[in-house]
C-alpha cells in the first residue's frame, strides 16, 4: 500500500468551492493508486463560527486568563468539525471516508499545552482504515498526551501533523496545499511575481523559515526530514507544479532571501577595567534574566552589541540602564538573510553580496553567518532596495 | 470524599445569566463540603452556533446521508465547548475546575453510534482531579467505544451521563437541573399549575416516562437505580425544592398520570377456521416483519386488536389488507395511564378509575395493566376531560 498524505488549510475547507477543489486533489491521488490520508485545519478565519480564532474570542469574552489545557480542548473542536465536513463531502460523491481526531489517529504528544511536541505516532488505526479502502481524514494541529488530555501543536501545527504522519506511515510524499503556487525565492510583497522554487532542500527551507520567510514551519520540515519523506507545497486553487522539499536537491549558492523587520541594535559600552570579558558575560546574563531574546551578537574589545525585536527596545533599555550600563540604541533596522546550500565552501559569497548592496547604496551595519546562511543588518528603509538588487544580481527570478 | 453530581442543560449554559445561576448551585454544593462533578449539555438551541441541532443542520446541508459515527464525532463538540466555557467561568471567580470529554472522564460505551449504551466507567481520572480540589466538568451525552471512536448516548443522554457517573463514583446524590420546578403529577399543558411531586420512586418515574410523560429518560433513572443513587430534579432558575427520585418513597395508590395521543386502534377479524390461534400469531408476525410497533394487544375469540401510532396507520392498513385480512381502524385515540406503586395488591383501583371516567362521560375502548400502571384507551377528544376528572378525584393536586 502506497500512502500519500495531503494537508488542506482553512481556506480550502471553509467554502463549498474550496472543498470541491480539495476533493479533486484527493480523488486525483486516489485514482493514481495511492491510499490518501488527509489532514485538515479548522474552517475559515476569525468571525466564522468554527475557526480557531473565533473559539478563542468566545472563551476570552468569558475570562482572559484561560487554562492552556482547557484552551486546547476548546480549539481542537475546530479541526474535528472540519474532518466530519470533509468525510461527509467525500461520502456524498461515493468515496468512503472516516474522520478522526488527532488522538484517534494515534498522535501522542507531551503535555506542553498550546505548543505540544509529538512524541510517538501509533499508525495502526489509520493503516487499518486504509486497508478497508477508506480515505482517512485527520484533525490537524492536535494530539493527546499521556493522561488522555487533548493537546495542540502550536504554530505550524497542521503542517506538522501531516509531515509527522507521513514519516510514521512511511508515505511516498506529503502534499501541503495552500493558496500560493509554492515557495518563493523572496517575499512577494516586496518583489511582485517573485519566482517559485521548483525544489529546495529540507535544510534550506528550515533556514528560510528561521530567518523570517513565511513558508512551512521548521518543525513540520524536521518531521519529514527524519522520515526522509518528500514534501510538496502546492496551490489548492491552481495547477502549478509547486515546490518540492527533499534531500537530493541541486545545490545553488543562493536559493532564496528572507528578512525580519522591526529590529533594534543595542551597543553596550564602553566596558572598562581588567575584567572586561566578565563584564560582557554579565550583560548577557542580565538580559537572559529579563527574558529578552537577542540575536546577531557581536563582541568588540570593550563593548558588546546585539539585535532585539523593536517591541522589546524600551524594556531592554531600562533593564540595562538600571544595571548601570552605558548603551547606544539604533531602531528601525532589518535583518536580510541570503540562504543557499551551495554557498558552503564557496569563497567570496559574502564579498559578492556586500558589493551588490554597496552598489545600491545600502549600508551594512553588521553581519552574521552560519554554514548555509549569511545575514546582513541594514536599515529598514533600505530593505526593498536591498532585496531587489540581490534578486537581480543572483538571478533569483530564474529558478 | 463525598461526591455530588450536578447536571445542567442547554438553557443553563447558553447565556451569562444561566451560567451565573448554575455556578451559584455549584459553589453552593461545594460550600456544603461536597466534591462537585458537573455534567453539561451543548449551549442553547438550533440557530446558536454550538447547539447540537445547529451542528446537525451544518452537516445535513452538505449531505443528508451522514455516517452515524461521523455525526457523533461532530455533535460531541457541542458539549465539549460547554465544558470549557463552564470551567473557565468557574476559574474566573477563583474556583479551580477541569474540563473533560466523556472519554477522558472514563465513560466507555458500545459502538452503537447515535444511541450508545454505557458499558463501563473508569472513575480514576475524575477521582484524581477531585482529590486535587478541582471541580470536574464533564461533557454530557458522549463516551468512547472500544476502537477509540467518539459515541453519543442518544435521547436523555446528558441525564444518563450524570446518573451513570453518580453510580460509578458512589455519589451522595445526583441533581438534574432543568427549567421546571420538578416532576409534575400530570402534563401542565392540560392541567395548568399541576402539582409537583415531592418524591417518586425509580420504578414509578420510569413507568411515567414509558407511558408518555416528558420527564427524565428511563435509561438515566435505571443507571441511578442500579447504584442506589438518589436523583433530585430541580430548577436552575428557582429555589423550589424539586422532586426526589429514590427507593424508599411512601407509596401512593396513584402518583401521577401520563398520556400518549395520536394513536389508532386496529381490529383484525373475523378470523375463521379451526386454526384461529395460528391465524392470530400470523397477524403478529406479519406486523413484526413490516417493523410496525404495536401496543395494548388484545385477543378475542375470533379477532385480535391492538394500538399503533397514528403515523403508522396507512402503512399498517396496507400491510394487513395485502395479506388478505379484514380490518377495522379507529383513529384519533389516546392512551391515558395512571401510575402508582401503591396500587399493587389494592383491589378496586381499576373500578374506581373507570367509575370516575364514566361519570365524566368518557368512553373506555380498551384497558391494559401491569403491576403499577393501568392504561385506558380513550378518544383524543376526551383526553383533557379525563385527566381533569382523575386529577381531582384522586387528589393529584395535593402531593
Amino acid at each position: 500500500m502506497k500512502i500519500v498524505v495531503q494537508k488542506f488549510g482553512g481556506t480550502s475547507v471553509a467554502t463549498g468551492e474550496g472543498r470541491s477543489k480539495a476533493i479533486e486533489r484527493i480523488i486525483g491521488i486516489k485514482e493514481q493508486g495511492f491510499a490518501p490520508v488527509i489532514v485538515v485545519s479548522a474552517m475559515g478565519r476569525r468571525g466564522q463560527p468554527y475557526a480557531t480564532d473565533t473559539l478563542i474570542d468566545l472563551i476570552k469574552s468569558i475570562h482572559t486568563d484561560i487554562e492552556p489545557r482547557e484552551l486546547d480542548l476548546l480549539i481542537s473542536c475546530g479541526e474535528i468539525i472540519s474532518t466530519v465536513v470533509m468525510a461527509t463531502s467525500l461520502k456524498k460523491i461515493g468515496h468512503p471516508a472516516i474522520a478522526c481526531t488527532g488522538g484517534q489517529a494515534g498522535i501522542c504528544t507531551d503535555g506542553n499545552f498550546g505548543n505540544a511536541q509529538i512524541t510517538r505516532i501509533d499508525p495502526n488505526f489509520i493503516k487499518n482504515q486504509l486497508e478497508q479502502g477508506k480515505i482517512v481524514i485527520v484533525a490537524g494541529f492536535q494530539g493527546v498526551c499521556e493522561d488522555g488530555s487533548t493537546t495542540t501543536l502550536g504554530r505550524g501545527g497542521s503542517d506538522t501533523t501531516a509531515t509527522a504522519l507521513g514519516a510514521a506511515l512511511q508515505a511516498e510524499f506529503v502534499e501541503i496545499y495552500t493558496d500560493v503556487d509554492g515557495v518563493m525565492t523572496t517575499d512577494p510583497r516586496l518583489i511582485p511575481n517573485a519566482a517559485i522554487l521548483k525544489d529546495v532542500s529540507y535544510k534550506e527551507i528550515c533556514e528560510m523559515a528561521y530567518q523570517g520567510a513565511k513558508v512551512i514551519h521548521p518543525r513540520a520540515v524536521e518531521a519529514a526530514m527524519t522520515g526522509k519523506v518528500p514534501i510538496k507545497i502546492k496551490n489548492t486553487f491552481s495547477d502549478a507544479e509547486g515546490t518540492l522539499i527533499a534531500d537530493n536537491v541541486a545545490e545553488r549558492v543562493i536559493t532564496g532571501l528572507a528578512h525580519m523587520a522591526n529590529l533594534s541594535q543595542v551597543k553596550v559600552g564602553p566596558l572598562a577595567g581588567d575584567a572586561v570579558q566578565m563584564a560582557k558575560i554579565r550583560v548577557l546574563k542580565t538580559l537572559a534574566e529579563a527574558r529578552v531574546s537577542i540575536d546577531m551578537i557581536g563582541v568588540a574589545p570593550n563593548s558588546i552589541f546585539f539585535t532585539i525585536s523593536g517591541d522589546d527596545t524600551g524594556q531592554t533599555g531600562n533593564v540595562l540602564k538600571d544595571a548601570g550600563y552605558n548603551i547606544t540604541v539604533e531602531t528601525g533596522l532589518a535583518k536580510l538573510s541570503v540562504i543557499g546550500a551551495g554557498m558552503e565552501g564557496v569563497p567570496g559569497v559574502m564579498a559578492d553580496v556586500m558589493e551588490s548592496l554597496d552598489k545600491a547604496g545600502v549600508t551594512v551595519l553588521q553581519t552574521s553567518d552560519s554554514d548555509i546562511t549569511i545575514s546582513f543588518l541594514i536599515r529598514e528603509a533600505d530593505l526593498t532596495k536591498a532585496i531587489k538588487i540581490l534578486y537581480d544580481s543572483f538571478n533569483l527570478g530564474k529558478m
